[in-house]
């Protein structure tokens, strides 16, 4: 993630402020232009090949959704803009992909930058992608990254249940919008969760800097969700407020939807808290087993070495030690041996040291 | 927790707003529903099988209070919503039961949301339910997950105390029940308290890996007491602020009830830091026990480690050693032995290794 | 303090709210109640055996203060309850002990909890006292867990001095009373500061567990006080801002009183930052002494290693050993043991080792 | 840094406040000042020799940009002032150059603090300048204490582009200085987050001291950015509130740069959190090191101490010692011998020390 | 700083609130008071006797300045409260030096307590005093504990500057009285900046115990430094508050008096997270040399052990062993030794320990 942010000052350098230039990652997969639209009494869809048919017809009071997935067409955004009265900096924060997640009123339109993130299945990584959300009284236009998840079931709610999301106009697009964002933030902690309590137990069992170093990475994951929390909670408080665009109806969700954001940001929190007390539980397992090994060493060498001594006396040279010519000599040697290992265990003993 | 927390995502997944589909974990028990109808005059309780048989007869003024043992019954909440004029979240609050401690207001009536914990005696765990409690002006729904301890006093004091609970109305009623909650925090958190000081002992006495990670075990229930608790202050402040069901006279009493769950919060909080704490004493304990081990094995090394040598020269095989000649060579080595070994304990002792 | 808080919930645990059960530990001494009636004009004062024989007589305009030393005497509290307009929850309040510093306003009165801290000069600990304080516009009743030592000398005040004191009215009494209170913790303050000196050079000069332990013991109560006087200072505050019952001359006192709660707090938070710090200088402390065990022991071992094996060669039996023979043989190895000896000296010399 | 900001104490001391004393450092390069006039129809920029031949000519109507490189000329400063009605504790705050980001109303003029970093290619240090904005209804000063490399291609942009930078006035030639001086602060950041990865690449690969520091010194480097990036945001917050010389067009600008800043402070807290953990990775390296080191000394010395005790017992020298005399006594030693090590080594493999 | 606050309750202990007891240290030095008079046209400047002689003569128009060193007299302090109508708490926070800096409107005239820190050239030692203001519309009173060295420079430019300063009324005094305090919090933050390099140097150069303890002494005058700084700054943003008896042409002075608090307090917290990063490197440093020694105790032990085990066994008595009858036995045991000796130094080498 640290990284992705950076491109955004290669881009901008020398270009004055509302330049568009497009901050998506070649190569650019094909963009895929969805025309919606709907009223209490029926439902459209159509793909379109350019942003200008998708464009509403004059008169038609039905709410417009344009879905565009892949926001380097740069043509296709100015477009819009164009047509919606959409202020070059909103195009370029659509064109940029690295915004923090943000609400901007522009007078007859709300714009919305978010963060989505998706979990690779197969290579269990988190990737975060944008979702920019524009609308107005009758119309929303969404642009992402790429294709979202949770494109499909939405048109098919849409088509499908006429008296209840169909009458929610733009104002309830773009919650159910972010709402099926934020679902999926709850799929990213899950996933988290587990990695947690598989990491935990690896290092109950065995800790190794490889565990601690999956901690440490883990806990950046947790640092960068954050960063994109905090500032979602304020986006839907934000929406709370906005009582132009926003029908009354549509605030009980939005309520609602604040508060999954709280939870969402109360367990990131919880996680952070819990992979900050891993580090300390690592240095402790660490400092124990060191504790361990040196109880080992220090039990062999204070048992021999004093025992090594003693055989080392009688390993002497000199022509005068009675001891070497008693009859019992060696017997008394191991007497002595014998004597002090086992003194010595009964003091490792009583210090509980094994 | 943190694995009940996770189960939301499943449920939800793929289905829109406001759908209801329960939350509890089943094997479900059987729904207990029981209505209790009471004014400053009379006082009637009766267990019935259907919650619509617990709805109101028009025209009765008397405060109406029914209680339901059980949220998995999606049919008996789809019926109470139609007929109190619930918001379809409302009840899909109710249904999924993690939710995190809420007040919303719908205007007519008001919505809470509560985290109950219960202590098993056997098992010395902390479970968490919650109960949900709706109430407008003649009447209090209240949803539990399973059977509460509270229930039959709360039941018993309606029955018993004319004067003063049974004018209360809804309001007086919804405030019992907080209150009755509240006071199964105290008993969590004495049990917590007994812990820490059976901990702190412990850690005394023989520090080892078990007892901290016990340590932090209770410092993650403790974080997660935590997180149920800062947002229940904030309900009962709400509900203090709420001045259209909730009448002067129990404002007095949530104030009281505020400060309890300030108590409490305080409570918490002190518990964090000395776990917290425990963790430094731990490690500052292990590394003591290592500078102890440390010093056994010093002390023993540097008095035998010479030693050792000065009887290995004795055992060279050199044809010229006149020392082994001498008549008193192996007395005068013991002499150096005596004096070299007298020497290193006095050095030890003036530096306070043993 | 774990423990006394704890003892709240076995004793509220089945009643009703507002019931009055004692807080105050068993054995209880006997109940003394003084009764003080002054005005600028006249000052007098006396003990009286129930409570009921301290109550004004009807067109008494002085002003009465009623000091009631024992608050396990629920039939004082009922009758003053009764006789003042008292709220349940107020006498309950005063009656468990346990509370934390709050201020609470009843339309005609005005109700504070305070926390005292006494030193016991002979065994150097700190007792927790609760003195609650009750005043309307012509009386003021306070409650303590048993004698004050403030008691005496500010009665002594309100008889010498008539025109500030005793034209002061309930209000300034109270803030007389907080006022010494708050003096109090001064006291028990200096003697923290006293012990954290005393801490100080004792993990200077020798650094061991039981110093850690008193340490982290006075760090504990350090964050018990600060938990009584974040509420201490906020109640304060909120006296300053009561406008019907606390008179604008007193203001400027109170505004004085908050001063010194502010010095208490920062105090307050100071020690624990020091404490805190304390805990860390004791690690490194330890770290550094292990340091110097581990440089003896290896200075020892790697000179006396080495030469010990060289004894050793010429331990061995081996038929053709050429050193063996010759006539120097045994001062070459002289030489070569004090030439690897001093080389190591040397070498550990530069390396700063002794 | 730190070295700077003492400075500014002997500069001011002794003089009266409002005394213009310079704080750049000498040897100071020769002032350049540029002078541009613009309105929507034409522009107009020269290079002139004294900033009294910059001021604008009477009834010009065009927006006048006095652009000065080295803030040490006091007199031009002084001129400045007397020109265009400046404080003399705005012109001091532009001489000294230790001033942390500030903005500061005076009725007709604002006066904007802030700190360009300039990153040196060659050497990769980070370099702190100021840079001071004033700016009236039709003119903007700006004192910067060398040549800024965003000079030129602002100029060339308001030359180019009539339509837009060119009718925004000097509120908008503010921004866009602003805008230049965050972008840089992108550049900056995108360097430390490169060093970052080197050093942990680093840390990983072999901690050693030199790393550690290079860690400690850019922890200090992001706490010294944090210092100038927080009040930047306040300052761009504060121009948004700025109704009288902030035309509402630009404030939607405004709100972009906010938010350019909001991110930078994200990430600068980020690299903050990140660099902390980075100092625990590293003791915890350490640790994991020592372990090691500790496990190869215990499992060569446990071996070998018990096996060169035995080795003693049979080069004793007592007459009676039947295993000497024995056939097979030396292979008995070597089975002894084969069979203790071979069990050390199975112990040590189940408690995998290697 | 722990030790002077103490003395406050032994002082206060007994006596009423307004009592004047003197907080300044015996011995003291005489009372030294200076008379100022001055207004736009002339400047007087007399030493006086006693407090009473500066007392201005009725109708002078003149702003007069009392300048009291010594606070001590309690007379004198009694004297100018009844002339100047000053509280008895306000006398008694002049006389007791232990204040925390405060900001206090008495509505005709304000008072201010400051700490002043003043830097023993001689000793290195930080001293803080206390200075008191108390200023009306047309007089300002100041009183410290002893002469200040910034009092003599002030009153010189009072003397010389007739426009501005003169003309500035007793406002102006005290925000000049206030800004000299600033500047030498300034001299004292470069002095802890210089120890805080050194004590780097030192720390990098040869870690030991005394660079800890002083490293641990100086963080805790810098936390004590930053309990003077905040409320200092906070009085200085009082100060701008208060429309009465502050005019606005001060307004803008106190302004960028504001900025330089602030400075003041972020360069405090930068040091003060630079010293407990320090702690971190000590520790860490501490760490790396056990490392070393451990290293090289490792290395010669683990290299000589097995060795010294090799000399061990051919130095044993058996009667059967062949190799000590080898014609090359001797050359044969060197082999094995160098052999060993060489591959033990091989995979040190490649582990990287020396």
């Amino acid at each position: 993630m640290v990284r992705k942010r950076k491109r955004r000052v290669a881009l901008k350098a020398g270009f004055p402020p509302g330049t568009l230039v497009s901050g998506a990652e070649p190569p650019h997969p094909a963009v895929a232009i969805t025309q919606v639209l709907y009223d209490g009494a029926g439902y459209a869809e159509r793909e379109v090949a350019s942003i200008e048919e998708a464009f509403p017809a004059p008169g038609d009071e039905r709410t417009l959704w344009i879905n565009v997935d892949g926001v380097h067409d740069l043509g296709a955004l100015e477009s819009a803009g164009r047509r919606f009265g959409l202020h070059p900096l909103l195009l370029e924060d659509i064109a940029h992909t690295e915004q923090r997640p943000k609400l901007e009123s522009y007078g007859d339109h709300l714009f919305m930058d978010l963060n989505v993130f998706h979990l690779d299945e197969a290579t269990d990584e988190i990737h975060a992608e944008q979702v920019s959300i524009v609308f107005g009284a009758r119309w929303l236009l969404s642009f992402n990254e790429g294709p979202q998840p949770w494109a499909r079931p939405l048109r098919e709610r849409l088509r499908a249940d006429k008296a209840h999301c169909r009458q929610g106009g733009p104002d309830y697009l773009a919650y159910s919008i972010v709402d099926a964002v934020v679902d999926g933030y709850f799929l990213v902690l899950e996933r988290i969760g587990d990695r947690i309590e598989g990491l935990e137990e690896e290092l109950m069992a065995s800790p190794n800097p490889q565990t601690l170093h999956a901690v440490y990475t883990l806990k950046r994951e947790v640092i960068n969700l954050r960063k994109s929390v905090w500032p979602l909670r304020e986006l839907i408080g934000g929406l709370q407020r906005e009582r132009d665009l926003v029908r009354e109806s549509t605030g009980v969700y939005l309520r609602d939807l604040y508060d999954h954001a709280a939870q969402i940001l109360d367990t990131v929190e919880t996680y952070r808290d819990i992979l900050a007390g891993m580090l300390d539980i690592y240095l402790s397992s660490v400092s124990n087993r060191m504790n361990e090994v040196m109880k080992v060493l220090t039990v062999i060498a204070t048992i021999f070495i004093p025992l090594t001594f003693v055989a080392g006396i009688y390993g002497m040279n000199f022509e005068h030690m009675p001891e070497l010519k008693w009859r019992y000599g060696y017997l008394f040697f191991w007497g002595i041996i014998l004597a002090v290992g086992a003194g010595m265990l009964v003091y490792f003993r009583r210090k509980r040291w094994f």
